[in-house]
């Protein structure tokens, strides 16, 4: 009898986005043999500081000085590490690791993973990282569905046989703040949470599932409820939400109908709202781990280029 | 033959909104005998300073120490001058007068108008100025339509037999605003204006007509569209004004149907867009002047106070 021996570590893989960064060290099965998070992601780092930051992150790992390193997300944006030039959509989602960018370094192979970009008019779009998610989610056995992926910028995106067909970004999340920082809004909205049960959540979606096209008739009367009703009125910052996330799944419903099932990359509380979104408007959804998504793509883009 | 005596004095209107305020004098027949405008709006005035600042105003006009003066607008609201408290829509537009706050005042009759709520829940609205404006346009004889009143908050009112039935607020201007300041999309609309006729405005307009639930979804385009064409991507601040006028015009329609001809209340490069959005949507409409018609409004209650 042997001991089996240490897993070999084959590569390091890097979601670096724009407020954060995630590394794991991994072996060629996927086993993680070290990891870290760190809040240096793509704006906090001037583009001369990403090595750096990286090197540092993979000396505190032990990783081998010629450990080849594959990253994906905001770094390969312009002002990012180096810009890693958009795909077009439709795209071959195990196919991102041809387009990646060669990084120069003294020791090891680091390569950035091209975002995608669709250039249809009116419906111009971008993304980085996510298609490294979508990937994985395609690793997995995803090969057609819609993908939700919630967010500051929530993004949809149409899987058919294995490619990336077409994808549009809503500014949930953004608009969220916005109205909550910024607007007349702010004072009724207060601050804190919500329970995702609220029925002010799910009567702001069902408000937008019937008539979506009225978002911006809707929002003042948070405050007009307020002024009228004081306390009594609905949560404000739960309606809100069910309003903004129900115009997200009410034009994605339009767009795509419910035939598909949806892979809904979301954990916590959000998951919890989307969930109950999804299900008002009639979809079928599952659960997917953002987080083993990423590494999931990251480490097939790796196997595809150094396996 | 005799001179005409010069005119007397019948009373002081003001309309004193949340930035600015402008009085005038006027004769019993709604001659203007003197006016002025000025930036002493409700914010600009703590609540003991609203009778200093139109008692200044009236030295200035010359106008006597005995003569009444009725008020619309935020001077009304709470936080403002004094509440006068909403009357609460379906109301009678030439009946505002009957629920007119009376502001103890050592030398004058002073009173001001109360605004409109409107209590359906999940569409409550209030209004402070506009229902004055509204009772204009009766007075002026329309009786039976729609009115939309373009700005920071747009308001759209239901008029059926001389009543204002029910009405809507669109946050479409103050939307631009947080987009054009505070959003992901600052960089990418710049500052300045654009020409009405910017086939970037109408394309947002038509693809709001088409589909106007996917509005959320349509914003963060503008960035992408700019990092994917440059120089040659659509005038941002063009589509993004043709997205949210488009939206609103959109849930108008789709509420009131466009059977029903629109007094349009706008003037300048407002009402040139306005003018634009509501033709592609298919409304008859007409253009009105909102400082006649608030000087109207108020001139009518002044009228039934005591003429």
């Amino acid at each position: 009898m042997t001991r089996p021996s240490p897993s070999t570590p084959f590569c390091a893989a890097i979601d670096w986005g724009t407020t954060n960064l995630r590394i794991w060290v991994l072996d060629q099965a996927g086993g993680v043999l070290g990891e870290r998070a760190s809040g240096e992601g793509m704006r906090a780092c001037m583009p001369d500081r990403f090595e750096a930051v990286m090197e540092g992150h993979l000396a505190d790992l032990g990783a081998p000085s010629g450990l080849p390193v594959i990253v994906a997300g905001m770094a390969g944006a312009r002002g990012g590490w180096r810009e890693a030039a958009y795909l077009s959509a439709p795209v071959e989602l195990d196919a991102l690791h041809k387009g990646a960018f060669v990084v120069p370094h003294p020791t090891r192979d680091v390569r950035i993973l091209p975002g995608v970009c669709q250039r249809l008019p009116g419906r111009e779009d971008v993304m980085r990282g996510e298609e490294t998610q979508l990937a994985g989610a395609m690793a997995q056995g995803l090969a057609d569905g819609l993908v939700c992926l919630p967010g500051t910028h929530s993004k949809w995106a149409s899987i058919e046989a294995g490619r990336l067909v077409s994808f549009t970004t809503f500014m949930t999340g953004e608009l969220f703040a916005l109205l909550g920082h910024h607007s007349i809004l702010k004072d009724t909205l207060g601050e804190g949470g919500f329970e995702p049960d609220d029925p002010a959540f799910r009567g702001g979606v069902e408000d937008m599932l019937e008539d979506g096209a009225a978002i911006t008739g809707k929002l003042f009367s948070l405050r007009a409820a307020a002024l009228l009703s004081g306390a009594a009125a609905p949560h404000p910052r739960a309606r809100l939400s069910g309003l903004l996330i129900g115009a997200e799944v009410a034009a994605a419903r339009a767009m795509h109908g419910i035939g598909r099932e949806v892979g809904l990359v979301a954990s916590g509380t959000q998951a919890e709202l989307y969930r109950s979104a999804l299900g008002l408007a009639g979809f079928r959804f599952h659960v997917l781990d953002g987080g083993a998504l990423v590494r999931r793509g990251l480490l097939d883009a790796a196997r595809a280029l150094w396996g």
